[in-house]
């Protein structure tokens, strides 16, 4: 059988049957059953070292804070922590509890919220060695009222963004939510001081999915952070925050880590500034895989018609982003002719399709397949709608 | 003040606070703290009145099932149990295990699932008086299997739909994975009748949110039952699901219940059917607000954004659909000039707002406001996601 554009070491068919991490997922499944998410830490691992080396390449100071909302699942954070290989980036005061219950250290947690409330607010307080980055104004002027001293990052808007698509991008022309413009960081930097909040860090975030076409914005965005901190020579890190992309489709080619690093780096050496990033799903999305049973094959109005016993309450990335899942039957006999489907879920509402115009063998009822590329905001940001919503997570070496 | 256009007789201001069922918002807000849902049985219970009243002003059989999927607090279902005005209509193991767990009878609940697996049809084969409306052959072929000579319904496809826009359409140009299409129909037929499974009920649903404009095409989608139920004279029921909306905007008006329950009557008369009816979302959606508190106040890059202590993770609609939620301060000044304003949730994602250009009196940090119809596919399909998952749920009266 020819490879196809996704396999990969630990990914792929042998003698026909899908294994990732080393494990027979059909054999898996006979044990697991499904709706089932599969993570692999070696592949989770993996994809944080090729960050790490890439930027090693070069004369800078870099540290990871993984990114918790992507995946929360126990065995996976614990074995983050365990490895020593990076900090944890949380965004609320349930993320940040969650870090200190599986053993992160307060100074190895970054947390960056929006619409941050004071109830917020006080679990910071009662964390005083948590590094804060503050999304606006309002933020740095209620947390030096409680906690005056305390050093702090501003997340700043570069006002350019990039990511999978335009409801991706978290700066650009149309205003968002995040961050401060330049035309009140002034304003905002005389509120810190104001508070005696030193402003330590800079932080920027620009989109989600960026691969190797996005990296020139990722230079613009870079370029935009001198102004800011040309106005503040205190600062010595800035924390990029996450973004890096995977490839959704064979048209896509994984981001080139040599450019990007070379870009990062660039800009550390000229300002002599520690770079922090918070990846998340780069690190999870390609370490995760959603087990699904067929229970349904049949045409309807012209369509074939797949359908499986989990939903898009499961994986909602497609439905928000329009984002491709790539499906992966567990077994693929090489000699079979291609088909095309649509696999689709078992909520009721139309929306509710997992993969449309898919080329794959033919499915019998009781097979299995795989939703690949779906380890990052899938079991996170799960919903029991429909009370379709149980499944199981297995983390696998 | 002048009345706001989504102002009633039980939603409302007085004397500038926020009343709903007879219930000062304001005060309600300082005990039961934010987020919360807040639902009005006396609203459930008129919505379903309205129907009731429309369609008993025809010589007709009719029955309503309350679509579960779309709210499922115990204290909401268990009142419409109690109520005696309906039964249920669910679409999944968990689902009917919950309705019979409130009081529902067998023979009160109707079974409309999609991608239906065997373990449902185990669950089914386990309650033998529940009905169930089958949507695919596969569906009748293996309930044929486990429960022969059980009674059930087709859930057919008629090929036209409407509701809020093209993404709620069931049914129409594109195939859709719901129901079995005409050029199928005599195929399930002689299935059913394999199985010895008597086909006692034709199903369909054909959109969510469809309103006096699209009640034409309601129209036609009955008229195109004439050709199932001419193949099949032993059908004595028809099943038109649900769908029925309610305004979203000013420009809305409310679905004429004259016109709608006319055009019913006539295509029940005319067949002498029994019309079962599945509200969901028209039962709940406009007796449901969610409470929120605004935590940050700033104007970013032009626009004024509103942050509030809740996210599209506890109301995924409007990024679904792209329908809008109409935010109504719990205090209104009536001198307070209009400003135009975006409220931003606290999810760490661009797409999270709650309202864009919204034209509200002034906010200040410490506010609370109200998302007003959204009691339907709101806590039902709310995620953790970010963590920022908690909150509570109240009835009033």
């Amino acid at each position: 059988m020819q490879q196809l554009w996704w396999e990969r070491a630990d990914l792929g068919y042998q003698h026909g049957r899908l294994h990732f991490a080393g494990q027979d997922l059909c054999e898996l499944v006979d044990q697991a059953g499904t709706p089932a998410y599969v993570y692999s830490w070696g592949r989770v691992r993996e994809n944080l070292g090729r960050l790490h080396q890439a930027l090693s390449a070069h004369n800078i100071r870099f540290k990871f804070f993984y990114a918790l909302k992507a995946n929360r699942y126990l065995p996976l954070i614990t074995s983050l922590k365990m490895s020593g290989l990076c900090g944890i980036d949380v965004c609320s005061p349930g993320e940040l509890l969650l870090a200190r219950q599986v053993g992160f250290a307060q100074e190895e947690i970054s947390y960056t919220g929006t619409s941050v409330a004071n109830a917020d607010l006080d679990v910071l307080h009662r964390h005083p060695y948590v590094h804060v980055n503050c999304d606006a104004l309002s933020t740095i002027r209620r947390l030096g009222e409680c906690c005056p001293g305390r050093p702090i990052g501003i997340r700043i808007n570069p006002q350019v963004g990039a990511g999978y698509n335009a409801e991706l991008r978290y700066a650009g022309d149309k205003a968002t939510k995040f961050g401060i413009y330049q035309d009140r960081f002034l304003e905002a930097w005389q509120l810190a001081k104001r508070y005696d909040l030193p402003v330590k860090q800079l932080h920027f975030h620009f989109g989600s999915g960026y691969l190797t076409p996005q990296l020139p914005q990722l230079a613009e965005a870079l370029a935009r952070t001198n102004w800011f901190l040309d106005q503040c020579p205190e600062i010595d890190t800035l924390d990029i925050g996450g973004g890096m992309g995977a490839p959704l489709t064979e048209a896509d080619q994984p981001l080139d880590l040599v450019q990007w690093s070379r870009i990062i780096a660039q800009h550390a050496q000229a300002r002599n500034l520690t770079i922090h990033l918070e990846p998340g799903d780069y690190l999870v999305k390609d370490a995760g895989v959603l087990l699904l049973q067929v229970n349904t094959v049949e045409a309807k109005g012209g369509t074939k018609f797949i359908g499986v016993n989990g939903g898009f309450n499961l994986q909602n990335l497609a439905v928000y982003y329009k984002t491709p899942f790539i499906p992966a039957p567990l077994q693929w006999d090489s000699q079979s002719p291609l088909e095309r489907v649509t696999i689709a879920g078992n909520i009721n509402e139309a929306i509710d399709l997992l993969a449309e115009e898919a080329w794959l063998p033919p499915l019998v009822e009781g097979d299995y397949l795989a939703l690949l590329n779906v380890g990052g905001y899938g079991a996170a940001s799960s919903s029991n709608h429909c009370m379709r919503g149980p499944f199981v997570e297995y983390l696998l070496g």
